[in-house]
């Protein structure tokens, strides 16, 4: 039986040594100081116990890897009719692509790139004050962690209020097809807010497990979602979960994953372990260079990839 | 432990007996003379028991499933350096878009699009005359099957040729950038004919073991290619075996799989079983109505999904 | 030599005869209430006479023919230096996309798309409040007019400001790539004010005069741009002043023109005359249904088209 | 009265002086050897006066700007019903863009870029050998041009024959809607060979007079078509005849204009003269470089713009 814990450590000592980090992504100001030498790799298998690699209790921007989680609660809310607002399929545009929505009347691909995100949190926040969509996804959060320190980067958010044109773009495109209900500067507070909560590695792959194991989390026993949802999120992360590098995620890595421009990558093994890694510096799809590198060397060496 | 014979003898029952079958495709003329009633199913397990339902040693076209195998072979010609000339990210566009093409300087996004199995096809070509090239395709296929009688189906292929004028259309439009080596016409002649293979499902599935297994067949004990490649060529049907459809087909079924425009699907089950169904009506992506439906049971009440 | 005094009149009772009158815009709710029966026609030739027809004196909405004199005030600012935030081809595409604003990195196709004309109000608005560049438009309006009763209809301007979510989103896509220099807010307040300007027929053709004579009003005898620049503005309203529909306003009128959702169209006969025409109904591509056929009728009576 | 051919001179010495003469067509193998010294200006006035600087009486390959003269014999077979198998509008893309078709069912923006002038072309062979069909083209060039000795040059047409992929591609996708009615292989042969037509400046400049006069060839009488198609065709050259281009030629030129890949642009002053201009260098849009610019310098000497 392989030793999870020396592998975990001994991958994580290969990626901080590597030259070849890719980007931090800029283009929100208060990513960009970020420091790319940061690397975290932990596992949470079906007993339980958590391996660790790295800086595995530094906090990081988790970002679109929310998505995961907004796109569950929303299902808990809407359940199926969240479908009629946002569709399932890879899209083959960048993360922040508007093309697709002039050629399908404002209904974004997938709930994964930032317009379908968007949308789903528009679901969330339906009759509510954005402070109490917010409060509700952060107690979800942490109850899915058991943890009730996560928390949100205030200046992490208002630094993506202030520059994040391209997203008002999309939000308000979404809201001329009436795909949108409620005001977009509502809508993308709540988004902007929660692309800000701020987790460590441990904190992620502890929040991910109901994913590997049927909708529940064992630790707790609470029953998160139904079994057949688990896999159906997961299987949105597997085609959807990195943009326009979801292919080749998919192929080197073999597992559901969702990435996040702060440089986190949550990935499940089905059955098997919740996965979170993190390594701020970028490839050119937007995914964490080294977090996908960690994640292919982790599936070879343990055999978990879904595909044999 | 399930009854799988019952469980696929049931299945069989059912779609035979559903009113809703989708409409048989009528693009390549000799195909739509097809009677929408057949239907077929057979999974084929790790031991090599094969369990059948409907019309399972009825032979159909096989059509787009066909680049499965194609794939298999140019990856053995040419390795990784056939990624240089196909992609392998999801189109998130119908299965005959040029649009993708004149964006990507002809790199087609797959090789289970038209353009990306054309191009493909010109890889296996290479060097060779286009009988000589028909000729390995079809000795591959009676190999990975154990089964010599399989055949192409000249009609169809004269069919196509006649009335192929979109394909037409890619492979001149790839050729105008230098992604085909090849004539034109050799290159899409022999695309034409391997999509004209005709198999019944149980050869189908028999000739699709390998991907179940490691890339090897457990019956011949033939290494056809090795766990990696196997594992991959799972990943890229997972995420663009169904065109504009995969990502719904992963939601559902949860497997790896190729559709055909005959009605044909493979699905792969990593370490447990080859499937092959077969129902001639199509959904609205291209791919089989009640194909999709029985697998999608299929994995329900076998608990066979990659997501858990 | 022609009556055009007779030919004006006729051509106006024509249009407020015949039934197919097009739909009014009601994507600007407090357009939709226009009264579809409304037709005028107003001609200023080069001694000053103005032949009228219908409604010539009823003020409406110019909306997106605000666009021409924007454009003129704008390159006063900048003078060239603005065709490094705009360019000046046809768009091929609808007046309100933004797939073309994706790939060309927010560069708009010209100024008479939505887009364009959101990127040349910024220039305007460069350094003041948005209430002085509201003032100067005025102002400017008043002037080439010759009449200080021209104003802004609030309530239109304030129905957009509540419901303009595309021009909102092309506005904040613009700013992601940092074509506009100003608050997104401030930009948009001032366009979609000078769209509600109202005006009639007869004060509108009055204000087009520098266009048709080499950029001086023959009237007041002011010099309003060099004779290069009221050519190239005439040719930019002739590639582009339709949107999509500039093809055939060409093919079929023969002027440069440019259109308002309002029902308006200003057409210019170089060294001859400017024309006016507004009926509120709207063609597919959202140019004045009458208003086009009028002034086809009108060239060919006059022998206007400069095609020959 | 200014001296044209003292102008013509001095235009055609200025230019050929000039060091940027832009490059060379390489995509037709047998264009890339023309000497990008080469420079012509030919100017014929309603007189019949031709006035001519350069090389005037050298022949080059005037590929599309065939396409001005095919669709004026497309419209006399066919009519108006011409324009249910190509609209008239700027289609916003190059030359030989494919993506437009898909997005419309295959009915190309206009008979002006590479695809709509293969329709047009399919529209002239129908019921046809192609052989007769180029005759016919023939023939009607040198009865536009009353010259004998006009004809093809089999060397450029069989270079495109061999290496026009691109076109192959836009016409088999035409096929595939169902847009062109005769064999692909008749209607490509026929349209690259009415594309390597040879011609002069001073025979392209008479073979447009027509639509300089309403129709008619001053010289000989002869009435081409009716001035409404006329005046309808220049129309269609001033908003398509440069392809993505089109924009800045009516903005600098303000002439309708057809430009071809060999260097030369034919362009009409409405009701004064002819004009034809070759320089073999092109710009980024396929126009050429100079030629644009000497016929820029033409106008404004002349005073000739349609826009005032």
């Amino acid at each position: 039986m392989p030793d999870i814990d020396l592998i975990v450590r001994e991958i994580a000592e290969e990626m901080r040594a590597r030259p070849d980090r890719g980007d931090v992504a800029t283009y929100i100001p208060e990513l960009a100081r970020v420091d790319p030498a940061g690397f975290a790799l932990a596992v949470v298998d079906v007993d339980g116990h958590v391996a660790v690699g790295g800086d595995a209790d530094v906090a990081f921007s988790i970002q679109s890897i929310s998505k995961v989680f907004t796109l569950t609660l929303a299902l808990g809310k809407a359940g199926n009719r969240l479908w009629e607002r946002v569709g399932r399929e890879p899209s083959g545009s960048p993360f922040n692509s508007i093309v697709q929505l002039e050629n399908e009347r404002g209904i974004p691909r997938n709930p994964f790139i930032n317009a379908g995100a968007i949308a789903v949190t528009d679901v969330i926040l339906s009759g509510h004050q954005p402070k109490e969509a917010l409060g509700e996804i952060l107690r979800f959060m942490r109850f899915l962690a058991d943890d009730p320190t996560i928390s949100m980067d205030d200046a992490v958010a208002a630094s993506e209020q202030r520059t994040g044109f391209r997203n008002r773009a999309l939000a308000n495109y979404m809201k001329a097809f009436g795909v949108l209900e409620n005001p977009v500067d509502y809508t993308l507070g709540v988004y902007f807010h929660h692309c800000a909560i701020a987790m460590s590695c441990r904190q992620l792959a502890l929040a991910g497990r109901f994913l590997a194991h049927g909708g529940r989390n064992p630790a707790t026993g609470h029953s998160v979602v139904s079994p057949e949802r688990a896999r159906r999120i997961n299987a949105i992360m597997m085609t959807c979960g990195h943009y326009d590098g979801s292919g080749e995620f998919a192929y080197r890595v073999g597992l559901p994953g969702k990435s996040g421009v702060g440089g986190g990558i949550l990935a499940i093994a089905p059955r098997k372990a919740s996965i979170a890694v993190w390594s701020p510096g970028l490839d050119a799809s937007g995914n964490s260079h080294l977090g996908r590198i960690a994640l292919e060397r982790l599936t070879q060496r343990l055999g978990w990839s879904v595909f044999g």
